[in-house]
């Protein structure tokens, strides 16, 4: 474990690396580069029982997306520029100044890596880009579930400067707590992410904190879906809540189907893939989970070591809500058969925040119109004959949502969208342009809005 | 007092008027309308003890304000449109499926007015008008400076259904802490602040809040400046800090001068205005606040009932900084003369975050570039050769800064992207286009990132 000393050492080192700035362009190119050469399958392996495959395809996405980020940087599309040139004549009441406006790093970041994510959301998984690419130094505490990984890629990287790695929750707690970090990110459980929420308000500076936490992932499949593909949706919907062995954030948990189709006999039909769990205390937790779902009026449809999957229906659910809506992270789906339409809508009007919110249905109708324009209001995410597992990254990602989804329901934790959480603006006033950052001056080539309107350099960003 | 059912009530009505949705642009419009033809002057002056001529100015702005955000609006700029389309080769290791994202209202925010800006900051200030072009009603807690003027605002514009007024702390504690309110705006002290904050974050649901809390808004005088218009500064700082009977959150508190410059006995040379405090408790906290600055080492230039300035130097400063630097609400200015430019680095190092920070010089120079980026990592607004009172509403002001001049660095609450604090992305997975929101279909008007890149129609976005 990581002393506090060392703790604080290393938010210290954080903080005077922010101060003088680095590239970080070529910081991200040289994590994606050393990820790809060095030999880290085998550990992850062993310490995540995760299987090759998978990991190599983490792999892939999380060099990908460091990648993406450099891209990002290299426009400046990320720096919000704003430019308003002075107006004596605005309308306001009083002339208008010179106003420059450009985000800025916001200094040292805390990561808290994710169990299920040992590359993704790993050492140098999504947070840790996004906040390189702001331009903010990083200390990541490592996850229990893969220390000899996190401290293998920690030492990959360690010459850039720009990334340490603690172990411990003593450590976290001293990080986060430190004057100089500015911000924390998190992927986990509500409660270790409440906790960790609290620390960050807590403090006599109260800094943010991203944790990205819990979500059932409804799924409502519409008559007319159900009628029509009952089989095809069964294996698809076994294909998401089993991939990972149920252990991803955006598994769907429930799915909500219309009393009388097939879909619940071609569950219970189907062979499931049994996989291990990340850990045996992860496996506990589940079992416990499943356990705890209510017996009364719940069919089993599939039961055993692996994946479960219950049955019951909607008026059960709508009577013991709080019961049968609890993220229960493993293999494991509830099944539940409506009757009406409009108790699907009063459903999901009682949803605490989503991840995601999925809809299978072949045509739209009125009443999944009404479905959707609620669910809105409920999820980041919203899903159309797609499954909620895999999620890319892309510029308009979204992978956050309304508590207890996320702790900031205006962030998201995967796209490039997510630099923006370790970004704050500063605006200049009258400044001669020598004195600018040169993402504000005349010639500069940065998207941005100039008096109100998109300049031409706008059109230079793509990927 | 409101009672806190009827605050209950008030904030259940705000939910589903949300849920509705309501046009943003016909009600910023509607109110601007009101404000202008309504009477409200009277009450203002007489509540306030500000004179009429400001109040005038105040609504000017506050009109203007609730415009340009209704032009805004239109656009659809701030609704940060990002479109990414399918793409089976996109090289993350899996198919891009399309994505489309967009920002929507948070839900019901309560807004806790200013007591010095009764307009720009009250009832239909800049935090109601931010909300509301959001798409999120408000509850505003009236400030117990004016509740005549908040009540009468309030029943302006009743009939809208998108504001109600409500009073008493009691009240606005029950408002923020209501399951069904999503975001709090402050603008007050730091203490105040600070409870509210804590009141938000520690919800079972926390929800963002966004205070606009304290500032001493420093000002650097350069040598060069210091002795080529040692006059000019002194008649534009008692301007400056003056303004409002110092009663502006951007009031310059701190004057630091070069040792030996004419500045100090200029200042102690000018007749400065004296106006009445917005209320007796105010004035109290003002002649407190100048009373606790410790005397050692410290000169009287100005005395009296009105403005006071005191004087005193860097390394006395240096020793006991936190007393030297704390913000005094009202029209009290402590110079500050240095010897070492190094010194003035090293303040500046020390400071907490400011809304501004001023720098007032004839040419740039390597101190000087080095101070701008201390002070760029300490405030929200930079100014050169401007002085810091008067913010001007436009598209790239920033009004916030790092605790305690905010409780949320990353967020402004002057200016058109104060929108941003009540929006909240949602993104849609391969949508059939009828079921999309309009701004996300094919033909969007709205500015837009498509496929990485921003479109044409970014380019039809101007005021």
């Amino acid at each position: 474990m990581t002393s506090v000393e060392e703790v604080h050492a290393a938010v210290e080192a954080a903080d005077r690396v922010w101060q003088d700035g680095f590239d970080p362009v070529g910081v991200l190119r040289a994590i994606a580069d050393r990820l790809e050469t060095a030999d880290l399958l085998g550990v992850a392996e062993r310490e995540t029982r995760l299987p090759a495959s998978r990991l190599r395809g983490e792999l892939t996405r999380t060099t990908f997306q460091l990648r993406l980020f450099a891209e990002l940087v290299e426009t400046g599309a990320h720096l919000g520029v704003r430019i308003d040139r002075a107006d004596p004549d605005w309308p306001m009441g009083a002339p208008r100044p010179d106003l420059r406006r450009v985000l800025q790093p916001v200094g040292p970041v805390v990561v808290f890596p994710a169990g299920n994510f040992p590359f993704a959301f790993g050492v140098a998984g999504g947070d840790t880009a996004s906040a390189l690419a702001a331009g903010c130094p990083v200390v990541v505490k490592a996850h229990p579930g893969y220390p000899e990984l996190s401290d293998l890629t920690g030492e990959l990287v360690r010459d850039l400067g720009v990334v340490t790695v603690v172990h411990g929750e003593e450590a976290g707690r001293a990080a986060l707590t430190h004057p100089l970090v500015k911000a924390g990110a998190f992927t986990g459980s509500v409660r270790g992410g409440r906790a960790l929420f609290d620390l960050a308000a807590g403090r006599p500076e109260p800094i943010p904190f991203y944790g990205e936490l819990g979500s059932v992932n409804p799924v409502f499949v519409a008559r007319d879906a159900a009628g029509s593909r009952a089989r095809r949706i069964a294996e698809e919907a076994v294909a998401s809540f089993t991939t990972g062995a149920g252990q991803l954030c955006t598994k769907p948990g429930l799915l909500l189907v219309p009393e009388g189709c097939a879909i619940p006999q071609e569950l219970a039909s189907l062979e499931l893939p049994v996989a291990p769990m990340l850990s045996e205390r992860i496996s506990e937790g589940y079992r416990d989970a499943v356990a705890s779902v209510p017996g009364d009026g719940v069919t089993e449809l599939v039961v055993g070591d692996g994946p479960v999957v219950l049955l019951t229906d909607l008026r059960r659910v709508l009577g013991d809500f709080e019961a049968f809506t609890r993220e229960c992270f493993g293999p494991f789906l509830l099944v539940v058969t409506y009757a009406e339409d409009a108790e699907v809508v009063e459903f999901a009007r009682r949803l605490e925040g989503q991840l995601t919110a999925t809809v299978i249905a072949d045509e739209p109708s009125g009443w999944v119109e009404e479905l959707v324009r609620v669910l809105a209001r409920r999820a980041g995410r919203l899903l159309w004959n797609q499954w909620p597992t895999g999620v890319s990254v892309t510029h308009a990602q979204h992978h956050g949502g309304p508590w207890p989804a996320t702790t900031a329901a205006g962030s998201t934790s995967v796209g490039t969208a997510a630099v923006e959480r370790f970004l704050r603006p500063v605006a200049y006033q009258n400044f001669p342009s020598d004195l600018l950052p040169g993402v504000l001056r005349d010639d500069t080539r940065a998207p941005a809005l100039v008096d109100g309107r998109f300049t031409e350099g706008a059109l230079t960003m793509r990927w």
